[in-house]
């Protein structure tokens, strides 16, 4: 069987677990009724289904190529992207004055996440170009907008973001790239940038590469960085693609998976750019579009699990060893674990998304405050999830899971990339413990106390299993209470393990809102138990970790470690 | 930096942690003196360095290939696997009779973890040798014996182990491979056989296949299978090889990981085979072999985990973000607790083969039983903990470690295997708190009582981390009481967790003598409080787990999975 876009499982979350409907109640998202997000979830998951996915294989045989310096897509990824493209489905967030849809994140996260299970390496392309479209309504200039916009949000033209350098990873200041003014308006954008993800293509007409750069008088450091619209192909003077650009790919990356997303070597040799948003605040531009992306990033690892799951259900139910393997006590294990997990990481990124759809349509500081605080757990919660998930999916699969022709191992080396870009999940981490306690932890124990007070009145239903929630997330609150007494080191050095403390919690959160939704005895108040009986515990020991503090991390020294 | 051997690590282990000395003591092992075991491990070392470790990366950018029906080699490897023959690596444990070393399994083990980390794919071409060697050992008539055991100890031969067919993975008894006696005491074996690791190889002048079949008499199941020596080239009165046997490799399997080793599908087609054993009785002989197996995947998994361990902390240090990221906190922790768990599953596997070795030894039972206890949890442990530090490699290259080029991806990809063959993690679970609590958990409780009165005597020396000790091995002693009452299903259903409890609490163990052999203050002190602060309390969660039964996993109907 192949892959089915999970539908319905989301849109009992957007119905019950965490309401669209307030969104829906605000003028800004009126539109977004039940009836349409109905329509617009079967309509995209039907392309996933019949168009998308039957590409995924072929993009890993057959990986993207350079060929005289163009990239070539993997076969089918070009008729592929055009059913994205005409669908609408790069634009379904964005501006409707430029021709986007204008819909909630929460409904573009579904889509992404139906994509992302359908093909991660196809995916890539429209999610690229939405954080570029997103830049650019945020801080590009109107002319620019009126130029790109429209052809950004219907998908004859694709974006890309060029930050890393070798030198300049997480590190991003520590970039060389220059832009020189030409004294006409425009820069020269000289400098060699990496891990270029669809830095070229033949899917659509034109590459719109956003390029962090400094001008010269650009200080050294984050602070001096401007960014800038350097395309492929200069628009000539109706806005169509026209003289070719001084910038080129180099070379492709070989990579562990996705190998239908051309990871470019990129070489910008005085190539034409225009400013976008002010000089020297090029950082706070990347970061806006960096927040909706790493929330994306986060639905990429559970479209994956989702994926990989579906196939080690299907491979469990055929595989007979004395009896179908989903029989034996240990396979189940696996499989409601991943389900449980899956649906965990998913409520949480909806629940993110739906916080920042609040967020935009109200303006409330709270909402964007809460959407803050979740996009790094949802990130680095829904790709380390979907790790292990396609991981477990690999075992399921016994022997036949590592012969690559049955496809389970290819979700395991796609999703491990999810842990690493858009910022390392230890970038994540460090992101909640510190940027996202700043305000002394009052986002997260607003959120903690919405988990316990539910929790308290489901005692009255799901006794067992409440009771279990409103421990954790007390003993989460009152390390959240010790964690913002502490200095940033030993912060940093309990952050990982105090995120997935978080997650946790958050996923038993809303294991249980669904478990009251569906009643007693309901699948989901069994896959709730499942959760809350089975996965939630490891809390405790997360956040034992997150309290170790530094000194002992560093009482190790190198010398100890290389011994 | 390449690859370097840890024979410090290991020596000190042996000295201090799992001492040899008692085996030493017995009049079989008397030779393995410490300036022998030192000497033994140091030339081991330098080979793997030197010579095996440089063809790991050529092995996973050119698989073996199979040519006109022959498999040929990864580039190096017919080089780099005499050198093991010569050095008489392959008969390190075998008797010395048919000229092995006769050393302990504790060498063995020492030195297989030593070629895993160098090149795993092709340690398994020896490793597998010594399965057959030691089935052969104990079950083969004399003149098989004779005909074969000189030949595979010193490394001319190699040998397979031929169960796995399509039907009949992990329940072995639904096998469907014939043998029908010719005559003249030999017999036609007929059927496919798939998943032969090194199934044939240019590195030898004749592949010796272990064959599981089933005679015309044979009952259905496990207990009507036989077991048979069927030779590539049928060995001539001089005992050389000579006309080729009615057998061929089908063709390779194209995997995730160890390229280098060629995965075959076999066919059998009337092939002259040998007896070995008695009639019938060919899956006890084949139990024989599979216990030391499985010890040694376990082991492969350290070995990957530290190749992978080694690669990340040099990048650590080189790699500069601000500083070099080895001084950032979130680095450091993945840094230490991949070195931390290395010497916990380390300790775990040098633990189990001294059991083993004293068990040969003396014959005690009781060494027998901790040797089977130990088996699953090393093998399961062993190779969980590399999957997961070869992730972590990956991880903390970031970027770079999704480039296959750099290496980091191979370890993950290589490593991902061992959790899957020679019984699956889950099957290892299964016998944990199966076959190995037929005792009524009488071994665990020994172990854990020696845990349990070591962890008080150190509370005078390292009252803080022994108190952590006891308190973990007094819960999972609790739990075993527990579990031994419980129906199979019920031990099924947690059993995964069970043991990854178990490990936890056998790995703290070894750190605190560890710590208290080399002193507060030590690099040695200092990595078990990471070990005990950081992943011991995880077998809380575990435990939690371990107990939550079957039921609730049943009551997830397997319609509500795919809901």
């Amino acid at each position: 069987m192949p892959y089915r876009s999970p539908v319905s499982e989301i849109r009992f979350i957007l119905d019950h677990v965490v309401p669209l409907a307030p969104v829906s109640a605000t003028e800004r998202y009126a539109e977004a009724t039940p009836d349409m997000v109905e329509a617009i979830l079967t309509e995209a998951g039907r392309m996933c289904d019949e168009i998308i996915a039957p590409t995924n294989r072929d993009g890993d045989l057959t990986p993207a190529r350079l060929e005289n310096g163009v990239v070539r897509s993997s076969p089918g990824f070009k008729e592929a992207f055009a059913a994205i493209a005409e669908g609408g489905w790069v634009g379904i967030a964005a501006d409707p004055e430029y021709g986007g849809m204008g819909l909630p994140q929460a409904i573009n996260v579904s889509v992404n996440d139906m994509l992302s299970g359908a093909n991660l390496a196809l995916q890539l392309n429209p999610l690229l170009t939405q954080g570029q479209i997103e830049a650019l309504e945020s801080h590009a200039s109107d002319e620019i907008k009126a130029l790109y916009l429209p052809k950004l949000t219907s998908g004859e033209w694709s974006g890309t973001m060029n930050l890393t350098e070798p030198q300049a990873g997480s590190d991003v200041g520590a970039l060389r790239t220059k832009a020189e003014p030409n004294g006409d308006g425009t820069y020269a954008v000289s400098g060699q940038k990496i891990f270029i993800t669809w830095g070229d293509n033949d899917c659509v007409s034109n590459v719109c590469h956003l390029v962090l750069a400094r001008l010269p008088d650009g200080a050294p450091g984050t602070k001096g960085i401007s960014l800038f619209m350097v395309p492929k192909l200069i628009p000539d003077e109706n806005g169509n693609p026209g003289v070719a650009n001084s910038l080129k790919v180099v070379s492709l990356e070989h990579k562990l998976g996705i190998h239908g997303s051309p990871t470019c070597v990129m070489s910008f040799e005085g190539a034409t750019g225009w400013l976008v948003g002010e000089p020297h605040k090029g950082m706070a531009a990347m970061f806006t579009m960096m927040n909706n992306a790493r929330l994306n990033v986060g639905v990429q690892g559970i479209g994956v699990a989702e994926a990989a799951y579906q196939k080690a259900l299907e491979y469990a139910q055929d595989r007979v060893q004395f009896t179908p393997i989903i029989e034996h006590a240990d396979v189940r294990r696996m499989l409601a674990t991943m389900k449980a997990d899956i649906f965990a990481a998913r409520s949480i990124a909806l629940a993110c998304a739906v916080a920042l759809d609040m967020g935009h349509a109200t303006g409330e500081a709270d909402w964007k405050a809460r959407a803050a605080l979740l996009t790094p757990i949802a990130k680095a919660f829904g790709t380390d999830m979907g790790i292990w998930a396609a991981g477990e999916g690999v075992q399921i699969h016994g022997g036949m899971g590592f012969i690559e022709e049955t496809g389970a191992a290819q979700y395991l080396r796609d999703a491990r990339i999810t842990a690493i870009y858009e910022g390392t999940n230890g970038i994540q981490a460090m992101d909640l413990v510190g940027r996202k306690m700043m305000d002394g932890g009052k986002a997260a124990m607003a959120l903690l106390q919405e988990v316990e007070d539910e929790a308290k009145a489901a005692r009255a239903t799901l006794p067992d299993l409440a009771e279990d929630v409103w421990a954790a997330a007390e003993s989460l609150r009152e390390s959240t209470e010790w964690l913002v007494e502490q200095d940033m080191q030993d912060r940093f050095a309990g952050a990982a393990p105090y995120l997935r403390a978080f997650a946790r919690v958050l996923g038993a959160h809303y294991h249980l809102r669904a478990a009251i939704a569906a009643g007693e005895g309901s699948a989901r108040a069994k896959l709730a138990a499942v959760y809350i009986r089975r996965l939630l515990p490891q809390y405790a020991a997360a956040l034992a970790e997150a309290k170790d503090g530094a000194q002992p991390l560093y009482d190790l020294t190198v010398e100890d470690m290389g011994a």
